[in-house]
């Protein structure tokens, strides 16, 4: 039916089989959604996605002619117009694709899926696009929750999606520059274990790891939790490879340049506007020669975030330090697993012990925040490190939890799909909307986004939660990610009260003086903000770039900007 | 005549009265470039710069219309049709801009200075630009050496060189955050000093730091000397704005963003083809704790190219960490003063005696690579990275020579310039060619560059001398800078050899899989190696983007690329 790529299954994240979030061994999970959205897990009606017959898929809209043309060009196994194929490429996995797919509510779904083999091939398929006048639309692995993948509702052209999955081999290692060249539709997975059987590590991990692929972060600006050691996409590609209609630009694999300005930062986060990446040169580190990930708490937000802030000051290079507001501490420690053994039910008791510890010592255990530092390297680096760290915690009020949540940390750290696919079978939305700053204004960010997010709930008249970690430093500032959640009311409604949650966020970034997305892209969720974000005169140069390297828009258009046509 | 704002000189580096190069102490110098480049500094004529009012200076060809146009948006005292300020402004500072210089060879010179008072005055001046169909050439401190400063030859229409200089306040400081938002016409001496009167740096170092500004640095893709733990300016760069014909490009102050190509990394490296960028927000630190130059001697090349590799693959983190090849090393013991104290007497007879043991020891001293590591911070760490870097060194097979030779290399870092005018005096080039290459090709670019560089001299029939350093260090590469020297022959064929020269150098680059330019930027001398680096398809990329910003090419045309108008 399709070559052998892996797909996530057709309605929601991960493939079939996989387990969805389980909450029964997690006995405060369901009062802290009763309390906090008003959701009861024990009565609320299951509504899980229907079966894939009783959906209307549109029939593909190409011609036999066109269709020979794909199949020429990828051959005959790898031009797929089957139904479900052609629905699992026709979004990505944003609440809006998600609930417009279970409601088999259909725009344009593309009309057949290529799985092109070589470089060739996509070029290939990029000048058949210009020449016979296709919508040509890159995927990698589908994860993409900001629209970069849908064709436009009103798009009357052939749609050509490009599933890169066949392109997925690590074609070379040069391991004293510490670089590798990858094929663009590598999984996440997949090139870990290939530069792990090397002793390397990309060091790149985002939440969508499982099912993302390589060329996919370079479209989107990807970035990852382990991105203060290891840098963002942007920082680890060094070269690449991308097919367009007219041939195929080539960037070396440099560690800087001046050549004037940077081809390579055009191509990073264009999704797919300029072309298909077909191959990417990235950093590799050897592995850590150890890993530790220590958690601490610290008795209010503020507080956490001056701590932060001195750590990224400090001569302390973690691989990623991380701290949860109130909000979300409150929810990490309502997931907790129920203690199943006689030493995890001393630790629970320990846990509360120490929470009536802190209550005597005058923290507001409600107001408290859940901290994790990852550290790597040698031994006598990472305890000169923590030494440091718990000096600086210390000074601010906090205290040090170990490394035994840390642990879960690790172990849990991709499982947030999977609850938001939980969540929308109860007919409850669970979404992210996330940002950088300066530092100087996370506060106000933070501030602002909880406050518009409550205004919108209200406007909407449904109880919502919002919650927050700080991630990412930098020099100059730090990524906040926000986690949204609420009951959805009338189903007709659905989409305009997600919006209206949603674009209040959004613009409560530009309001505080941060950006559209840290790490997600734009896609169609977050153009509307771009002129704000880059100013107008900034979209116009944009707009160039696209126009001059698209002129009849057959490259994933409506995606980033819109550009008027020639 | 002209504002308040400081000029080089018209013919040579730096302003006038600062005393050129002197070697008459400096007594191994004179011998040395007897041997190496057939100089006979005690018998060479010395042939000065002529004097000014013998100069045939091209008059300006602008209407009385157009230049009350300039006066009217930069006010009369600010448009200046002068003929020495007309020259200052007529070209950089590379070989061929000085010998042209010196020679009176002007082809196109500017028609009018501009020296605007706001972002305002900028924007009108391009607005006025396009509306008038003038050139308008943006200039920083005229340190450019790869030619973007100059009008093309055969220019036809009015040409506007705006000097930023009156555009040079440090406008705000976020000290939390590390940002400082500053006007693109400051100099760097007076950066720092603003900076540094509230404790802050930001590090940024180039070689031509006395006389270029901070809107030159972003414009060309600057680099400085401490790199290593600064970044390059792009690294630096947060936030900024640049004019426009139509409005200003605004970018937020932000430590990342996912907000499609990057219009900040567009704009870095443009060249005034784009606008004119009025402020930039950058990165700045508190001053280091401490700060030690640590010398260090390698047996060879190669050992010491492996030991920097170590060095960055290392928990140590140097601000910087540079390395001479044998030549340059010769070169740097040449330029040694003569021991004027006891104790200076006493550490030179020290130093011919550390030469001695290390032949007793086997080293070939004319392969033997001088190195400087730089450390900042606690002292704590300072004391542990210097343990660090000795061991590495040691296993190598490499020597410490202590921090005195280290304070030299801070003395000593902004003078070539003002050798390469002590050169040229004397009918010599002395230029440099600098570029990136991962780790792995280091040596293979190193060893191409020598090879071709003396093949150019041998057709040239020219004795030449070429030395380079490793510099600028990053995970998977580093900067290798060039310096090269020859004698001219005859005066009509100087430009003829120097380029003979400078192309097999820069080819060898592209021939050894390395960039262009490091950090000096395009402008017209590397131009030609464009398509090489960037693939056609990728300068394809970057003439949309210029053609689309600038139809007429009304802005600095001729630099990076060649953009053929509409």
């Amino acid at each position: 039916m399709a070559p052998d790529v892996k797909h996530q299954k057709w309605w929601g994240w991960g493939i079939e089989g996989i387990p969805s979030f389980n909450y029964a061994n997690k006995p405060a999970f369901a009062p802290f959604v009763r309390e906090h959205i008003g959701l009861d897990l024990d009565t609320a009606p299951v509504v899980p996605h229907p079966d894939f017959a009783e959906l209307d898929v549109p029939q593909p809209r190409i011609s036999d002619d066109d269709l020979a043309a794909v199949r020429g060009i990828v051959g005959d196994d790898n031009a797929v117009t089957d139904d479900e194929i052609r629905i699992i490429h026709w979004a990505g996995r944003s609440v809006r694709d998600l609930i417009r797919t279970r409601a088999g509510d259909f725009t344009r779904v593309p009309d057949v899926i290529a799985y092109p083999g070589s470089d060739e091939e996509v070029q290939a398929l990029l000048a058949a696009a210009v020449e016979r006048d296709w919508v040509v639309i890159p995927f990698g692995g589908g994860t993409s929750i900001s629209g970069s993948l849908n064709a436009e509702d009103d798009e009357q052209r052939t749609v050509v999606t490009v599933d890169m999955g066949r392109m997925n081999k690590l074609l070379d290692v040069d391991e004293h520059s510490g670089l590798a060249r990858v094929q663009a539709g590598i999984l996440g997975p997949d090139l870990d274990a290939a530069l792990e059987a090397r002793g390397l590590t990309m060091g790149h991990v985002p939440d969508s790891f499982t099912y993302s692929t390589l060329g996919g972060w370079a479209a989107t600006r990807s970035s990852g939790m382990q991105s203060d050691k290891y840098g963002d996409i942007a920082d680890m590609v060094r070269g690449l490879r991308m097919a367009r209609p007219d041939g195929m630009v080539t960037l070396r694999d440099l560690p800087s340049t001046s050549s004037g300005p940077s081809v390579r930062e055009m191509i990073l986060g264009s999704e797919g506007r300029l072309g298909i990446i077909t191959d990417v040169t990235i950093q590799v580190s050897p592995l850590p020669e150890h890993r530790e990930v220590i958690a601490y708490m610290f008795p209010t937000w503020d507080v956490a975030l001056r701590c932060m802030h001195d750590i990224a000051r400090s001569e302390v290079h973690p691989t990623f330090a991380r701290i949860s507001d109130a909000a979300e501490t409150g929810f990490s420690l309502a997931t907790q697993k129920a203690p199943t053994s006689a030493i995890k039910k001393v630790s629970a008791f320990g846990q509360e012990k120490l929470w009536d510890f802190l209550r005597l010592r005058g923290w507001d255990t409600d107001a408290m925040c859940l901290s994790y530092v990852c550290y790597e390297g040698s031994p006598k680096r990472i305890a000169e490190d923590k030494k440091a760290v718990k000096e600086l915690v210390g000074r601010h009020g906090g205290i040090v939890l170990g490394s035994g949540p840390g642990a879960l940390y690790d172990q849990k750290k991709f499982d947030t799909p999977y609850l938001r696919d939980f969540l929308l079978d109860r007919g409850t939305v669970g979404d992210v909307s996330e940002t950088a700053a300066p530092w100087s204004k996370l506060a106000e960010v933070h501030r602002r986004v909880r406050e518009e997010a409550q205004e919108a709930f209200d406007r909407i008249g449904r109880q919502g939660f919002v919650m927050c970690h700080m991630s990412h430093s930098y020099h100059s500032g730090a990524c906040l990610y926000f986690t949204f959640a609420f009951t959805l009311g009338d189903e007709d409604k659905a989409l305009a009260d997600y919006d209206e949650v949603k674009s209040s966020i959004q613009q409560a970034f530009m309001d505080a003086g941060s950006t559209l997305s840290h790490h997600h892209g734009v896609g169609t969720e977050h153009k509307p903000w771009m002129a704000q974000d880059l100013s107008p005169a900034g979209v116009d140069l944009m707009k160039g770039l696209f126009r001059e390297a698209d002129p009849a828009g057959n490259l994933n258009p409506g995606k980033v900007i819109d550009v008027e046509k020639r």
